[in-house]
């Protein structure tokens, strides 16, 4: 993440993980969730804010969530239905759930069908937001697999190249794969320039935007830093045409297919509500799991010690620096924005919880 | 593909599709290809022309084939073995045969799998190049299936974010899924900021390039545009990190690990040979085949019918100026640089083959 997203240090309050997620999971059980939907849901956002990834973690999405138990947009018991099924596939549905504990159900189908057969795939409706795509590609990786997670999302905001009306959302797409002794690779990308939640996250901080990143109402990009203006659009990855915003354009709507006219819900600009799509890859179909860990080591090392360009200290892989810092943060606890820290004081009083934050 | 990248005017010959086609099946099989083999790689090459995908139809790769398999780094009679195999997925082999007819093998294997199990996926080495990942993703709409094709290079010339030295191809992905009554979705791209074979075409048409598309020799990016410089290294899709070449250089690797690490040939940097991917779903694995193609109408017909920002005409989705195009050419012929036309001449008397040209 780019150094002006994260907390400034003297807004910065440090908090152990096990306590977060001790209050995250009580939060979620008041909401009414099952114990095991309340710790799996709880385990998306820790993830996210354990690895560095706070766009993701209970900072901005945790107060949204409790948001829709309250105005009954999510049910905290909704049921999964398999709604078509085959060898290596499945379309199940969430029953209106929160997507952060259906995501790893589907995930895990996608895992049984490719222990068996080599590969699986499961699309899944009726669900809420995901908490990211990356906690759920590397689920495929324990049972050494490739995983991959994608969301369409709700929320229409991106503009095609050359647009002037919004037709995707971010549309997130997370790719995992294991390695052997260096850490498991792992690219977490929105295909709009800039995340949603990050836009929402340079408000806090007062981060400025970059050329290319947002477009006005009209659809004309913004080619100068600029705070953040009041209305915009996001433009995809790559900003302009010139830049390769065709490409980011063209893969947020592969995953809209994949997503949402796979599964059955139809085109997101129409049907308004997120789709997911999980699939995983056995590795040993393919080669031993040996070799590509062997293979895959290389890679990475290869990667990391790459020379770098002036001015610059290193070069590093998707998914190295938020294994480094999950590292750290495991040890010496999660850096929160002190608003974060009074919001969960204001919840546990609002619904008689007891947190004990030290 | 941006305006200056075309042929200019004085410069063009127009040849009817026919006579290219004929003429090019003549030299595959002079270079000793099995008549069904010259057949096949000579339809991913007018595939390409015919739908205005120029860098990779005759003009840029035939001359390059045919001097492969005059110095025998190309096997005309290479045989395709099977090294690995599951219900759905599959290794294949192609002996040193060049990759445009033997990549349509593999999406045909991954094709049946899907047939059978829902999905298929096929892994491709021993094989020089693919012609360009959109042909052998399109192979499998026919089958009402979606299909993906992946590319590693064998040849290194993507700088990760931030380094000094190429660890990447331009490992490029195509991804295509079929509609009803619109031309199908179809996204064909390479992971680098600009296409190998785009920076020869632009050489030959004598255009610029754009700031954040190139790398000086120690990794800076060229930041203004610019003559194509004698040495540079390709930038990642993105360009830069504020513009998101994290995510292009993350894609880049992901390509790089499904086609060659997965295949067992190794990084693409160690390894430096090509290796493909290939990957079918079959749609009523998860929804009707109709219901799916309803929704793509409705989903494409959206995306060209968005309202233009200023100084544009229209929006297109991926695949739609190519059919167009492809609609155009099939009837006009194909706009050629008289130059190519002067190559065909000149191996035609080489080789004692017989174009009748008119």
């Amino acid at each position: 993440m780019l150094e002006r997203f994260k907390v400034p240090a003297e807004d910065r309050v440090i908090v152990p993980e096990p306590e977060v997620r001790a209050a995250t999971e009580q939060i979620f059980r008041s909401m009414g969730l099952s114990e095991s939907n309340a710790i799996l849901a709880t385990d998306v956002l820790m993830f996210n804010d354990l690895r560095g990834v706070e766009t993701h973690g209970v900072s901005n999405m945790l107060r949204s969530y409790v948001a829709g138990y309250r105005n009954k947009t999510l049910n905290p018991r909704g049921a999964i239905t398999t709604t078509r099924e085959t060898e290596t596939t499945a379309v199940i549905d969430g029953g209106g759930s929160l997507g952060l504990h259906v995501a790893p159900r589907g995930m895990d189908i996608a895992v049984e069908k490719a222990a068996r057969y080599g590969m699986g795939a499961v699309c899944v409706t009726g669900v809420g937001h995901m908490g990211g795509t990356g906690y759920h590609a590397m689920r495929a990786l324990p049972h050494d697999m490739i995983g991959v997670a994608m969301s369409s999302s709700g929320r229409v905001v991106m503009v095609p190249t050359f647009g002037a009306e919004p037709r995707l959302g971010t549309n997130p797409i997370a790719w995992a794969a294991p390695a052997g002794e260096m850490a498991p690779f792992m690219i977490d990308i929105g295909t709009t320039q800039i995340a949603n939640n990050k836009l929402r996250l340079a408000q806090r901080v007062g981060a400025q935007v970059e050329p290319g990143w947002l477009a006005r109402m009209d659809g004309s990009p913004i080619m100068e830093r600029s705070n953040i203006p009041d209305e915009s659009y996001m433009l995809p990855m790559g900003g302009v045409r010139e830049q390769g915003s065709h490409k980011g354009y063209g893969i947020g709507a592969v995953i809209d297919i994949m997503c949402s006219s796979l599964s059955g819900i139809g085109p997101g600009f129409i049907s308004l509500v997120p789709g997911f799509h999980l699939l995983a890859y056995r590795i040993d179909a393919f080669i031993d799991v040996g070799d590509f860990k062997q293979s895959m080591d290389d890679f990475l090392r290869g990667l990391a010690a790459t020379k770098p360009a002036p001015g610059h200290e290193r070069v590093v892989y998707p998914g190295q620096l938020e294994a480094e810092e999950e590292a750290v943060r495991s040890v010496e606890g999660i850096p929160y924005h002190s608003e974060v820290i009074e919001w969960f004081r204001s919840i546990e009083g609002e619904l008689g919880l007891d947190f004990s934050f030290t």
